[in-house]
């Protein structure tokens, strides 16, 4: 089970703006991308184990660093780890890496489990055998890039 | 209640691409914005009546022509109207109009009623009073622009 | 020279509405990615160019026919080829398939090349070079899916 | 002049997502349409006097606290206020607030100005007429939300 798991983008043309680079919030959606990425390569499919199953992974805060501009056609990896995990709440850590090996953009998101209703919800409780698989990811931690 | 009702939109950046215009894809949006707002004119709120009570409404069909170019911070009024109406099916056509009254983007969109199961539903069976209030929206039909 | 390019797709959480499927306007988004590989696949960037050389594709028409939606995850393929191409103007057709190899969307796009102060442009004349190597990808024409 | 801004939303569902609420990156795009509402209500068009004139005003990091979900058809008002302005970056800050008058959503943005070779830019030496009327805008500063 990967620690970090790499996701490759090559930047679309419509998440460019005028300006003729990757418009600002699309990183935000790749981090999205990466998130769901990370959790398949350690067994775990978002729709099915949390969506499908009405546990709610909702964002509670985001934060991003532009370093390096990007624009349509390059080819970059989000990488994606966890900061922490609990019961009830969790931490992503990203950086996008371009084709020379530049960190390009950095960034954090900080999620919590809710159910259907918008109760914070905790996920060793509302499935002993999902949280059991859900902690044996390997949690990286805080890491300055 | 109006047949035609018109929607004003100032053009995002986020919109635009690294050409400088909008991004093909966004007049579809729009069009989705027009027809909830064309809906709201006319008495109805989609996520209160539509979607909170089970009835979906897909797109079947899109189609766009572009006349002129847009760009950020344009203002714009996006006309839509009902070309046909019946229980089980809808169709819209739509019109973007600049501040010089030119018309820039032409558009159309089918759509089916559908159940939260993905089948066909007959909105006059499922829900008559909804049909009948829809009954009185006025249909303007097919207009060439 | 392939007159067929395949992307592949993981449906992005971002690109679904709150119907739970892809949002319609996301599949001309798809449509253009699609475009951009199609061309890479036969050796030109269209960033490189077109783009950076100040001739630019706009979209005349883009039409959409949705059959079976999509939702966060499938795995999809968008197939793209030239339904016609001459010195002004160029179609391109569109099939989206998934994973059990059913056709979920079609579509098509019309374009025209422009330069950067809007005027139409006869590649041919304005780049032989770029011409006689567009001129050598397949042409596979209509195709009715 | 006024130091804070105000922009009314009516939530797009093409913004929202398949947990129903709004798609998180959204709120960027919203910050970004309230900053150039920020310049227009100060007599400024981005487009005009920044964008058209090779003045390139860059998004160095962004970072956004989300407390309630929205859904499509909410009515918001988003608040813009300048935090710091100096001749080669400014900071913005964000509230969201719902017709009940609670902040749903709160967020900061850290610009810079470059030229179009991507080098920063001093705004005082580049065009001291828009800097000094950049400067009569009045800095609200820091403020807790």
């Amino acid at each position: 089970m990967p620690d970090v798991v790499r996701t490759e983008f090559e930047v679309r043309w419509g998440e460019c703006d005028p300006a003729g680079i990757v418009y600002h919030p699309a990183y935000l959606d790749w981090f999205s991308v990466a998130r769901m990425h990370f959790l398949q390569e350690n067994g775990i499919s978002y729709m099915k184990e949390f969506h499908d199953r009405g546990i709610v992974v909702v964002v509670l805060e985001a934060q991003c660093q532009y370093r390096k501009p990007l624009r349509a056609e390059d080819r970059v990896w989000v990488e994606a780890w966890w900061r922490h995990l609990s019961r009830t709440r969790f931490g992503f850590q990203y950086r996008v890496i371009n084709a020379a090996g530049e960190v390009c953009t950095t960034g954090r998101t900080e999620h919590a489990f809710i159910d259907l209703h918008g109760k914070p919800l905790n996920l060793a409780k509302r499935d002993p055998d999902l949280w059991r698989r859900v902690q044996q990811i390997p949690v990286r931690g805080e890491w300055n890039s």
